[in-house]
């Protein structure tokens, strides 16, 4: 069998080039430029033909990225491509899964049909599954699934001394309690209201009984920063000086960043998508699911 | 038979509701808006079930919209609508109709399916036609294409005194000669040679003859304005002191329109794409091609 071809579309060659060589992958070349009209222009300059092909495209912002993404897999496709994967290490449009008012778009499921079109099978890490059980449930195609926290616990065991793992809400319970089951330190999770996209009201249980203790808090998604803000702020009055934020997927804006860092002593997440606070490196849980679906 | 329902996605509204005199339909409400992760929210809060529905999305910048629309016409679907149309007055992708380099993309037909698998009928304006005779060479639903060139002739007859219509090339001749004849003036088009997107060297020919009469440069496009701006400034070294510029697509970002600005005296297009420079309205010719669709 010959090796699989990878393609890096644009912001993702930093993690395309680790994982071909943990896969014992090639590189391909690939173009992707915008013209005048902020059209883009998209050539393969590697032959894909006969080739198993990944396409390595984290999915943040995936708006202004799916035509490039849709036009690469269905140019592999023409060019004879055999196989065509991707590889998203964030995967969008996880969080809209059920229609909660009338006449909503429940684009989940309507991402997963345009996402599914286009490529043969997915990998990713971490989806925000909620009201789904599995990926399955609405990807029609072969997924699998990398899970970030082991390395997230290793990453917390190496760098924190004494971590009280703090997760945002119930929801969470369950995967903060097997992090912190992992790094061998206690957890308290918070109750958590939310107003609007930007208004979240939480509630901090008292850590006094902690105070020797770092307050680790953890979360999948960072995207305002809200609930980390107003929880760091919280243990500030609490007087833990030191107080550490943990996640997968950085999706925060830089002025969303530079707010959060008025609150965090730290702001460490994976390279699921790409970021400063980028500091545990996600390719060796990825390779492993890409082995699978390449089987 | 129900009026159709029209939804204007945003940036569309202006045209929306002049179309939906003409047409005699109704508006609906959509609301569209971006989470703080930049993925996008979108509900119907008017009830579509077995209505005939028209989508309203020019699609200028088409990667940033395309998700959006594709949202829209399948929550549509899933609601009940009977049809989902599309007024789209600029078509993105209509450039790039070959491969003209091994391993490109051919994204005028890639697009053409991925729009082709959300909406049941498509009406546009002229179209950026070339190796196809017609939309329907890649557009498998039924389409309808405005003109126009009427319009531009109306707005010519009346706002310039004695105008000599400028082709962009030898391929706008045609219908360069057409609008000439309708304004009623004679035209001439350049020698136009593109060295990349943004270099394009010209060659305008010696309009002594016509000193006595203002030249109208006339293109379905202007997208960096590169052209007409070369054209502008050469005209002005031949004494032309008063130089137009229309065209049928605004495609030009604001750095675009104020440097086309220092060389153009006027420069006026069509409201197919929502710009400053906007001053002849389509809609009657689209009401004509939607009225044809919904047949």
């Amino acid at each position: 069998m010959t090796r699989p071809l990878l393609f890096a579309l644009p912001g993702n060659e930093a993690m395309t080039r680790v994982l071909a060589g943990e896969i014992e992958g090639e590189i391909g070349v690939i173009e992707v430029r915008s013209f005048p009209d902020e059209e883009t222009y998209l050539r393969f300059h590697t032959d894909v033909k006969n080739r198993s092909m990944i396409i390595v495209c984290t999915l943040d912002r995936p708006d202004a990225k799916f035509l490039t993404l849709a036009f690469a897999a269905a140019t592999a496709r023409e060019l004879g491509a055999r196989r065509v994967g991707l590889v998203a290490p964030y995967l969008a449009y996880m969080r809209q899964d059920k229609r909660f008012h009338p006449g909503e778009a429940v684009t989940s499921v309507a991402f997963a049909r345009q996402l599914s079109a286009e490529v043969d099978w997915l990998a990713t890490v971490d989806p925000h599954l909620h009201r789904y059980p599995t990926l399955g449930a609405i990807y029609p195609i072969p997924t699998r699934t990398a899970h970030a926290a082991p390395l997230l616990a290793a990453w917390i065991r190496s760098n924190v001394e004494r971590p009280l793992l703090v997760g945002p809400d119930i929801e969470s319970e369950q995967w903060v309690a097997a992090v912190a089951d992992m790094v061998g330190a206690p957890y308290r999770v918070l109750r958590k209201e939310r107003r609007g996209d930007r208004d979240v009201r939480i509630s901090v249980p008292d850590l006094h009984l902690y105070s020797d203790r770092i307050p680790v808090l953890i979360d999948d998604i960072i995207s305002s920063g809200g609930t980390m803000m107003e929880t760091a702020r919280h243990l500030r009055e609490q007087h833990f000086h030191f107080v550490v934020c943990v996640a997968v997927h950085a999706l925060l804006s830089a002025e969303s960043y530079r707010s959060l860092r008025d609150f965090a002593s730290a702001v460490v997440t994976t390279n699921a998508v790409p970021h400063p606070s980028n500091a545990i490196d996600l390719t060796p849980v990825i390779a492993e699911a890409v082995r699978e679906l390449m089987i």
